[in-house]
C-alpha cells in the first residue's frame, strides 16, 4: 500500500491517504508537546517506540475482543490503519490519582482508586478539551447514547487487559487516554495510539515515571524512559 | 424557636444555631457575589425575595414527594430548616444552553436540549467548584453511589415540577443549581435555596432575563427583576 496525499498533521503524527479509501497510513513523529501545545520539544526515537508499542497493544486488545483500527505495520514509524471518523471524545481511564485529577480536585498523586475512574473530555483544541459528562456529550450530539455505552464498556475492558499486561512488565498503569472512531458501517473501534505519550506508567517497585511526564515535568532521562518501556513490553532483546 | 450562635456566614446567607439541635435558622442577606466571589454588590430586597420564593417552592416540591430541609418561615428573611450535613456537590440541571455550558463547550445560549442535562461540581471554593462526574465523586468519596442515584433522581423530579410551575408563570426555567443534605438518619433532602440567585429565568414571551444574570452581566433593573419574579410566583398582590 502506498501513501498518497497527507490528510492531516497533528502534534505527534501525520496521516496519509492511500490508494485504498478504506485505509490510511499513520506516521509517528519524534515531536512532543505538552500543556495544550505551549511546551514543545523532541524526544529522539519516540515515534518508533510509540508506533511499535501501540501496534503491539492494539493486537493484544483485538485478541481479547476489543475491535481496533490496526491493520499492519509498514516500518518502525508507519502503520496502516482503518480510516475512521474520530468520535470527538477523549476517554480517560484512571486507576490511581495523578495529573489533572490530582490538581483539579486538590488531592495528592498516588491514591489508588477502589474502582477505575472514567472521564470524557470534548476533543476541541480551541476550547482546551473541556471535561464533560454523558449528558453533556448527548446534548452536544457528539455521540449517541448507544455509542457512549459502547465506548465506556470498551474503555473499561482495555483497562482490564492493559493493567494486567503491564503488571507482568513490572509497571503500574496509572491512567491513560483513548480515542475511538466510527467505521463507515457505524461500528465503534479503538483508534489513535497507546504509548508513553498517552499513558502514565510508574515502575511497580520504585514508582519511577516511565512516560511523557518526564518531558512535561523536566525530570530528565526522557528518551531513556521510552526505551525502558520498550524493553519492558518487548523483552530484553528489543 | 430562638437564634443562638452564628454557625456560618456565606455569600448570601447566615446560618444560626437554635435551642433545638435538629434545627438551624437561615437568614437571607441582600449581598450578591458573582464570578467566584470577584464581583460583589447589593441587590436591595433580594434576601426577602429569595427567602419567600425558596420556601414556597420547597413546600410545593414536598407536596410532589421531594423531601426538603424546610420547616417554617419566621419572617421575611428568616426560616427554620432542618440541620443537615451538606453533600459537597453542586447539582446543576439544564434545560436550555446558557452560562458556563455555553462558554465551556463553545455553543450559543438558547439551544433547547432534547432531555435535561445534569451535572455535578465539587463544592470547594479553593478549587473553584470544579466540574466532575459520578466516578470522580465516588473516587473522592464525596457521596456513596446510592446517594448519587438518589440525588440524580430527585434533581430530575425537581426539574419536572419547577419547569411546569414556572411555565404557568410565563417563565422558562433555563437551568438551576441545587444542593442536597444528609439528615442524621442518613436521609437525603433538598437543601440550600431555589431563587433567582440559583436559577436562570427567562420571560417566556420576550426572553428577558429575570435572574442574577442581570447583576452578573450589568444588564440593569436587577432589583426589578427579582420583584417581577415575586409577582410571577405569588400573583399580582405580592
Amino acid at each position: 500500500m502506498e501513501k498518497t496525499v497527507q490528510l492531516y498533521e497533528g502534534k505527534a503524527k501525520k496521516v496519509y491517504a492511500t490508494d485504498d479509501p478504506r485505509y490510511v497510513i499513520v506516521s509517528y513523529k519524534d515531536d512532543a508537546t505538552a500543556f495544550d501545545g505551549t511546551k514543545k520539544g523532541t524526544i529522539r526515537g519516540k515515534g518508533a517506540v510509540n508506533n511499535r508499542m501501540s501496534n503491539f497493544l492494539m493486537q493484544k486488545l483485538a485478541e481479547e475482543g476489543v475491535p481496533t483500527h490496526y491493520v499492519s505495520e509498514i516500518n518502525d514509524r508507519e502503520t496502516v490503519v482503518k480510516k475512521v471518523e474520530i468520535v470527538p471524545l477523549e476517554v480517560i481511564v484512571r486507576n490511581v490519582s495523578a495529573g489533572h485529577f490530582a490538581s483539579r480536585y486538590g488531592v495528592e498523586e498516588g491514591i489508588v482508586f477502589d474502582e477505575p475512574v472514567l472521564e470524557f473530555s470534548y476533543k476541541n483544541d480551541d476550547l482546551h478539551d473541556p471535561l464533560l459528562n454523558t449528558s453533556h456529550a448527548l446534548a452536544l450530539k457528539l455521540a449517541t447514547r448507544e455509542e457512549i455505552e459502547t465506548i465506556r464498556f470498551m474503555a473499561l475492558k482495555v483497562n482490564q487487559v492493559l493493567k494486567a499486561f503491564f503488571a507482568q512488565c513490572g509497571v503500574n498503569l496509572i491512567d491513560f487516554k483513548l480515542e475511538f472512531g466510527r467505521l463507515p458501517n457505524g461500528e465503534i473501534v479503538l483508534a489513535d495510539e497507546i504509548s508513553p505519550d498517552t499513558c502514565r506508567f510508574w515502575d511497580a517497585k520504585t514508582g519511577e515515571k516511565l512516560d511523557k511526564d518526564r518531558f512535561r515535568r523536566d525530570l530528565g532521562n526522557v528518551e531513556e524512559a521510552y526505551q525502558e518501556m520498550m524493553r519492558r513490553v518487548f523483552g530484553e532483546q528489543a
